[in-house]
This record gives C-alpha cells, structure tokens and sequence, in this order.
C-alpha cells in the first residue's frame, strides 16, 4: 500500500506519522508546520477537515507539503469525497460517524477514482453507535467493528485499507491489534489515541506502540501526544530506536549516576544529548559516571567516557584514548566523535 | 521474598525502587532524597556504598529510613559483609566483580546471619570476565552468567535471591528477562540500565519495562534515568498504571489537538495534570479538545471536558452536567472532582 511516495506494510519500514494542529484553512502556517515536523522524521502528515471552509486550504497544502498528505475527515462525507479530489495521498475516516454506509460508499467510491487508500480509523471515543450497548470488552468492540467496516469495503472491491482502532487506554488497545493482526490481512496503523500529556503520553505510547512492534504487530505508527507534535515524531523515533526497528541519529547510553559518582553527569549529559540531536550519523555514546559499569559500556560504544573524579577516560570504538579533565569532556567526546564520521 | 516490610515475588504488587544519587557518607542529605523518594512512591531505595568510608552513614541512614534501604557493592566483599551487619535490609551484589567465589561465599553467609535477600545484579557493563570472548548474543551471556550465580548461591543453601540481568539496549534486556523468567524460580527485579536521559531513558524503560511486564515477568523494578530519581518513580508508576497493573492517583486522558481544536488545549491539560499532581484518589478525568472523539471519551471518565467554541462541556460520571467558558475549563473540572470524592 502506497501513501503518496510512501510504502505502508508488506514489510516496508514502519512509516513514522504525526498529525498538523495549526487550522487546516491556514496553508501557510500548515506547511510551516509541516516542514518542522518532516525536519524532525515524519513521514506522513494528517491534518484535519473540519468544514468545506478547509478545503481550499487542504488543496494548497496538498499541493505544496513535502510529505504525503492524510485528510482527516469526520461526519461529512462530503468532505471526503472532495478531500480525495484534491490531492489528498490517502483519507482518514471513521465509518461508523459518516452516518450511513451509503454515504461511506461515496466515500470509497472517490477514493477508488482518486487511486488513494482509506485509513479505516475506530477509535474507543466515536465507537459506531450499534456497539455503544454491547457486554463486550472495549477491546472486542473496537476490533469487530473494524473487522466489519473492512469485511464492507472489500464487498464493495476497495482493499486499498489501512486499519486502526485505538483507544486511549493501553490494554484494551493492544488487545484490540492483537485481534485486527489475527483477524485482518492490512496494514495496521498503531498508536494509544489521546494518550495525554508529553509525561504521560509518552510512557503510554511507549509501552503500548512497544508491546505491539515487540509482537510484530504495526506497519505505520502515531504517538498522540497533548504537545507540539514535532515531539509526537520524536517519540516515535526513540521508540522504533528502543526496539531496534528504526533508527534515525545517534544512540545515547547514560547512566542513572549514584553515590558513586565524583563528576556532575546530568548536565554533561543534557549537553550530549542536545549536540547529538544535530547529527544525523547513526553514532553510539556513552556517558558513564564511575568504574563499575563505565568502561564495560563505554567499550561497546563508538565514542564513551567513564568518568571518575574529576575526569573523564575517552574510549574510541573500545580502546581507552586519553583522559580530560571535567570541565573538557564534552569537547572532547564531540572530537572523537568527528574522528568516526 | 521480604525487603524490610515490603513482600517482593510470589504474586506481591510489583515494588517501585530507585537509587539515591547522594554521598552516602552524608546521612542526612542521603535521607533527604529517600524522604522526597518516600514521597514521590518509591517503595524500596538503594545507595551506593563506594567505600569503607561511606559504612557509618550507611548505618545512620538505615537506622532512619522510611523504606528499606539495598545496599549497593561492588568489588569490595568486606564493604557487603558490613553492610549486611548495619542495617541493610538487602544487598546487591555483582557476584562476577566481587573477585573470587570465596568472597561472594563470606557475603552469601554475612546476609544469611542478617536474615536478608541478596540481589543478584548481572549487568552488562560488568560481565564476568569469563563471558567477555565467548561468541555469544549478549542476552545469553546475561542468562547464563545469573543462572550460574543462581546456581553457586543455591549450593551454598542460599534461596532468599532476587535476581536482573540488565543491558543498556532495550532488545537483549528483554531476551535476558525471558530467558531468566523461564530458568529460574527467583522474583525477578526488571529495568533498562543505564538508559539514558530523562527523555530517551523514559522511552526505553518504558518500552523494555513493558513489554516484559506484558507478558507477566518482573517482580520489582527500576527505572534508570539520568535524571533526578523521583523522576525515575514517577515514570515507573505510569508504566504500571498504563498497564493496568498498580496506579497511584488521578489517570488524565487528552487529546492530541489538531486542526478541529476551538480552545488552547494544551495549557489547561498541562495544568489539570498539575494540579491532579497533588490528588491521591484514583479519579479518571477526560481533556478533549472537539466533539470527534471528546463526547465519547468525557463519558467515560470519572470526569470530563469536551470543548467546543471558547466553552467546555462538562460531563460527571458520564453524564453532561454544564457548559462553562474556556477560562473557566480547569476550575470547574475541579469542582467536579470535588464532588467525586
């Protein structure tokens, strides 16, 4: 499945996604953006279609982003329909708010002419009104009524599908891809939806988009978070970093410091990290505060200190190569660094 | 298994650990941090004991905790052997740098005649040097090294063990883990060591710690981060809350935002997360920033808001109570609260 130049399952890399919150009839300010977020990783950029007011904006901003653009439609779907003729690389629905499956018909139906695939996105918060009385777990009723929207689409010939169904709890979330990964043959689109705070979120996203891609369960990915969603893209990096999945930069492995420290390891390694966040090389630094576990992993590492009082003792790809003072461990772990690249 | 008054393994809540970064030899700083970790729930605390020098406020500061104190040793057999006659009320050893199986024997009989646990703290940063040249993936190494010691410490008629196997890498952490959890009888204490800064270690612990904790390994834990410990504790409680496992206070759910978004959302999420900061009761409260998804989400949550134009609807307990303006959104919410408890 393509989103514009972006492949999305069958094996291709897991497609990092965010979401635009400026307001869509404003294309300036949506690709400003959108250039932020694409500089920061994303890969595919949703934004939202509240009104036909929107429209002529999505347009431009189709036209113009340097990623493929995902329209978010809700209720209308009308929306949609002219969302897909105007340029959108893929549309965002939730069948079960369109109002009727007539209408979603419609919707298909354009998207088929457009040549562009339909995101089926359930979501815990606009559940399809048929299940809002069931005695079923969350999770089931998320996972079926998906299985039935795509079991719909497929009837009508459209199989150009991705499938999400989140919710803003984590277990029921990762129970309901357990199913739609058993039970459906699409690409699935993972993430915790509204999952809260940069805090909070975080931690939610990672341990629920990281059991599922832990599981092989995921194809592209969205970490929702109450932030500028340029930290959403972050995020989701880290996470397809901690995995080993994807990679996009250096690697930072710092210690925890103890009562065993003897140099101030924080800032020094707030300041590799914030220098690091401008390389793009796929390095590996380790920033150690004593003797107990500094050299072993700063020997692992491409670049490391292990420090000790007062000092710090630089490795270059596992062999010690000299000792700075404190205050000089930074500059010099960058020069080493710039001796690998 | 007992740390103190706190039951670790054996189907007992899972225990939230951190570690002080203070001199040790400065009991009263020492009890400072573990007071504002008390505070922050932390449930048992470790310090390091560097030294000969550091054993007299090792003793002060066990005397005073509130929460079980671990002492912390490396490569000094006789500092455990004293810590264990002080007060401690566990001891972590890396039985591979302690220097011979006969020292590690003097600790095993020293925590005996105490009456504590050992933990059994395998790392990769300090393998026994046996491993270092074997052609092994590392989470073999760490297994094996820990099953090993498993094994000298049982023949010894030593059981009361706690057992980790931590790299800096999420993947080998949790190959280590299952490999442990599927060898040996032993409460396991989990975590990502050495994971770097409070954003890219947050992730990585999240995403190791959850997954294992999914697939129902780990019997305490602790989250390593260049950072202040209390942050350590509050990301684990939110991993174990997003799992469903414990929570401690207030669960706030809000929205991404995006283009539908008609209020300035993120400042009054991130001051309701603020101010829930202070609550212990476990009240779920919804921030949602448009009529998709809010309506739904507000209806499940203790408490809820679901803004529209410059105004937030207010749901208690899934019911629609009022409207009130944007600038009175995070008051109201808390009068709602208020009501709840």
């Amino acid at each position: 499945m393509a989103v514009g130049g972006v492949i999305v399952g069958g094996g291709a890399p897991i497609a990092v996604q965010s979401m635009t919150t400026t307001d869509t009839r404003d294309p300036s300010a949506t690709l400003e953006q959108i250039r932020r977020l694409a500089d920061a990783g994303c890969e595919i950029v949703r934004v939202a279609v509240p009104g036909s007011d929107a429209l002529d904006g999505l347009q431009a901003i189709c036209a113009q982003s340097p990623l493929p653009v995902v329209a978010d439609i809700h209720f209308d779907h009308r929306l949609a329909i002219e969302a897909a003729r105007r340029g959108a690389a893929k549309l965002r629905i939730n069948p079960g708010n369109i109002g009727s499956m007539d209408r979603v018909d419609a919707v298909i139906e354009a998207a088929g002419e457009a040549g562009i695939p339909i995101r089926i996105g359930v979501n815990a918060g606009s559940l399809a009104a048929e299940y809002h009385d069931r005695d079923w777990p969350l999770f089931e009723k998320l996972a079926a009524s998906a299985v039935k929207f795509c079991e719909h689409f497929t009837s009508r010939g459209f199989e150009d599908i991705v499938v999400s169904a989140k919710a803003s709890s984590v277990v029921p979330t990762i129970e309901a891809y357990r199913l739609l990964s058993a039970r459906l043959p699409y690409p699935l689109h993972i993430g915790v939806t509204e999952a809260g705070t940069a805090f909070t979120g975080t931690i939610k996203s990672s341990v629920g988009i990281g059991v599922l891609l832990a599981e092989g369960i995921g194809d592209t990915l969205r970490v929702s978070l109450t932030a500028p969603p340029e930290e959403e893209v972050r995020v989701a990096w880290e996470v397809l970093a901690s995995l080993d999945i994807r990679r996009r930069g250096p690697e930072l492995i710092s210690c925890p410091t103890c009562g065993r420290c003897q140099v101030d390891l924080v800032p020094i390694a707030e300041e590799v990290q914030r220098r690091l966040s401008t390389l793009a090389t796929p390095v590996k630094v380790a920033v150690m505060g004593c003797v107990v576990n500094g050299p072993g992993e700063a020997r692992e590492a491409d670049v490391g200190v292990a420090a000790g009082r007062g000092t710090g003792l630089l490795f270059r790809r596992g062999v010690p190569v000299r000792k700075v003072p404190e205050s000089e461990i930074v500059d010099a772990l960058f020069e080493e660094i710039d001796t690998l690249t």
